[in-house]
């Protein structure tokens, strides 16, 4: 089943789309902004969002953390691609360096802080593939080795059922 | 500007599309498809095409690869990710091995061929993308060291003028 306009037949494929985003740190603390929309209102995230045409995906992860944070982030690595079949996304997460402190919420974002790591919100993240993120990078700091990470993620546990 | 559908509303996002191939290997030669479809007919390509919904990314050139030159790979590591934002896509090459020796051209190829190094058709490749996975990997094959390739390529330089 596709999408076909019915005046000059052109189709409208469905592809999976790229979510990119990042990791922005700064001085072993780690930025998360807190969701004003839905779904997931009110929960922590990494910034990150739909990469659109003509972008490269460093510069859609750049974009997107200037438009949810208002910061600034350079020196991206390719960190996390994370398939994410029953909802046909890929999210490509970077590490990055937020260039200062000068940062506040952006249209999308309630809030916008530093975490170390025994301040991350655990229980309040908004997303599987944002809780796999942040573990991966926790465990690589400590040996800081931090290789690409591909792998799939499959439903929410609690919507398995 | 963005389609919509006149009697649902229902807005057709253009997002940028993940093309996922591999470079399949048995024995130190890699497997090469000459194109049968425009546009580069005749040329010769790594097995790679558009991710469809519900796939992983790996998935989706593990199909790619058996269409195009009916042919099973197994072992996948990410290797190349290419933005190409003058066209809107994102290629994700994985390192594959070759199952076997049992592979035929595909519908879309007009042969299927293994190739050492000093055997590559290095003036008949079909993309840019193509002659630049394979520069990295011959490079990479030497100290058999495979980091992933984060990269942009733009325009094909015979088209800038």
């Amino acid at each position: 089943m596709r999408y076909v306009c019915d005046a000059c037949d052109t189709i409208h494929y469905q592809n999976p789309k790229i979510v990119a985003g990042c990791i922005p740190t700064l001085n072993n603390r780690l930025l998360l902004c807190q969701r004003a929309i839905e779904p997931r209102y009110g929960l922590w995230t990494l910034p990150a969002g739909f990469m659109e045409n003509g972008e490269s995906t460093e510069q859609a992860a750049v974009r997107e953390t200037q438009e949810e944070a208002c910061a600034t982030v350079e020196n991206l690595e390719l960190y996390c691609v994370f398939s994410i079949p029953h909802i046909s996304q890929v999210y490509m997460m970077f590490r990055a360096s937020l260039a200062s402190e000068d940062f506040k919420p952006g249209r999308e974002s309630l809030d916008v802080r530093l975490f170390q790591e025994h301040e991350i919100p655990w229980n309040d993240l908004a997303f599987p593939v944002v809780k796999t993120t942040l573990e991966h990078y926790f465990i690589d700091a400590r040996s800081n080795c931090f290789p690409v990470h591909v792998e799939n993620i499959h439903r929410h546990p609690a919507r398995q059922r």
